[in-house]
């Protein structure tokens, strides 16, 4: 158990945030701004290793959903989020133990925390995407047998929708289409689980996982030193089989942006200064899918690909990319729960439209 | 009170149905099919006055939900019927008494009666809107103080939605979205209410009316009568505040058929077959909602303009019309209730686009 006590852990928790989002999941500077407003009125969020709690406790997601665009710009209502939690135990007819975040990347991961922070209830150090993905069925959660459903959506302005469907995958396709009838910016309740399930079927200790990131990359700026020599030693873990790899150095040559489809389409060619024939291609899908050096695969989803400033090693979300960026790449393994074939059924390469199998980005760079 | 006993009654029904539909609606023949079957296995509809109903009744409307073209084609299941009932009484913690139709023109008129065929349920002689629109939000029960919500829809894999909005606008945006992702075809239960509401709130008469339409037309053609001399004297009930006015005799010269929105939008032109110059223009949004001759309105919305086989007085939705037909064109005063100050708020010409104010048809055509 530990609490987020000062500024300075809630912008590392943000900054870590965005490097596991892979580019997508939004910016979770909104949740930021609303957690350091809790700190300054005397409320620390409290977060718990999943082994703390009670085997029947009761669990649930906490999450914003709808466009990112509107929702980096949403801010945080107290109310909402307290009368989420009200509606939740009465629809789920249980009064609520703890929440989980359903995606540490990006602004997804703050919510859990600003209603932590507002009611006492801790909040799990874990989440069930170790990462940002774009869909709801996308999760460990899932993936290993808790349904998102039953669940709801609720709105500022108290419209409520309740939904129970036969997979996730069409709760998916529910939730994004009442979220954009109701202008694109909701909060969702999901995956109600025990304290035994989130054992089970989270990935762990994910919050603390930003806050190291975080913590690893301001540390090395303010010691000048390149930042990146902490980051990756905070990132390299082989004894738990997490694996980073720097992909390339460069400078931006090219973007794309597209909105297609309810998605953010994308492509980004970043070019090697030293060497005009080398270069790094990465495909955007909300996140970063795959990157490709001169064409050969060097990193696949599910494992993340974040692109940083290159001298400051800011992660930046595949929107924040502009021509003539100095950027570094690094590829990172997922979670080893995130690699399993089960997983790799609902959210490998192929589950975004790509020929290819999952290879692990240890193997695809030594 | 009375029981829809032969086929031939369910023939006239789902004929004046598509009468009061003005052009949308949907073919209530899947409806119709249904109701025969339940006839076939001795199970008669019985139809209600409000007036039989207790005040303290309680009452819902059942309704299918998404694209007419999906709906016309999609056989209605007993067992989703029937668990849209169970599903109603867990949900509002009531028994159901009765059932009533939010909307008697097309296929709407037709699920109520087939689900309290199956049930023995009683549904009331009466309805929403008296004809056919577009939006939930554009009824009786609406404009009078019956919420379309609490409310679910349902469909035939079990995916069950619930909304609770702050106001019937948005409830059918997020239904309309909702639908669409669950395959544009589902069954809707709404505007929850009492008996006493009912009386207040609804347009009555309006199951008989079917009956009644469908009836004359019926013996205009067995009598080798001219079947629109039966038709207008069944309509035109001066005491009532009803007028029907014969407002065209022509052929189809030019018909536009357009899907955008979410909505059929289209136009066709009548055109005089003694008189080149003289022709008649109805604009469709879903319905028809306005005919004007040679520019000048002679019907327009809530007032119901329908268009009929001039031959045989066969009412056509706005899908059916080709180029060549010979129709002849009637416009019908809505139910008094329906031309209120409070109704034309909600469902008048400018609430449809139209930059003019509702005039009766009886003033508009001598």
């Amino acid at each position: 158990m530990f609490t987020i006590d000062t500024v300075q852990d809630i912008q590392d928790m943000a900054r870590g945030a965005v490097f596991l989002g892979s580019g997508g999941g939004g910016d979770p500077y909104v949740g930021e701004l609303f957690l350091r407003q809790q700190l300054a009125e005397g409320r620390h969020a409290r977060i718990i290793d999943a082994a703390e709690l009670a085997d029947d406790a009761f669990v649930i997601s906490i999450a914003g959903v709808g466009a990112p665009t509107v929702l980096i710009e949403h801010l945080v209502s107290k109310a909402t989020l307290l009368r989420v939690l009200a509606h939740a135990e009465k629809f789920y007819g249980r009064k609520v133990d703890a929440l989980i975040s359903a995606e540490i990347g990006g602004a997804n991961s703050m919510f859990p925390v600003a209603l932590g922070a507002q009611t006492g209830l801790p909040v799990i150090d874990g989440d069930g995407m170790g990462r940002a993905f774009p869909h709801l069925e996308m999760t460990t959660f899932s993936v290993f047998g808790v349904k998102a459903t039953p669940a709801f959506v609720m709105d500022d302005s108290g419209n409520t929708v309740t939904f129970d469907t036969i997979n996730d995958r069409l709760a998916e396709d529910v939730v994004r289409a009442v979220t954009a009838s109701l202008g694109s910016m909701a909060y969702g309740c999901f995956c109600p689980m025990t304290g035994a399930q989130v054992k089970r079927v989270a990935v762990l200790g994910t919050i603390s996982q930003t806050i190291d990131i975080g913590r690893s990359i301001r540390e090395g700026r303010d010691q000048c030193d390149d930042p990146f020599d902490g980051l990756l030693k905070c990132l390299n873990d082989p004894e738990h089989d997490r694996h980073a790899r720097l992909l390339f150095h460069g400078k931006i040559t090219d973007v794309v942006h597209e909105t297609r489809d309810g998605w953010h389409w994308g492509k980004v060619v970043i070019g090697n200064t030293a060497d005009a024939s080398d270069q790094l291609t990465i495909e955007i899908q909300n996140e970063y899918l795959v990157a490709r050096r001169n064409g050969r695969t060097v990193t696949v989803v599910p494992d993340l690909i974040s692109v940083l400033d290159a001298e400051t090693a800011e992660p930046m979300t595949a929107e924040m990319l502009i021509y003539g960026q100095r950027v570094r790449v690094i590829g990172y393994s997922a979670a080893p729960i995130m690699r399993r074939p089960e997983c790799l059924e609902v959210f490998g390469p192929r589950l975004f439209g790509m020929d290819e199998d999952f290879v692990p980005v240890e193997q695809l760079v030594e």
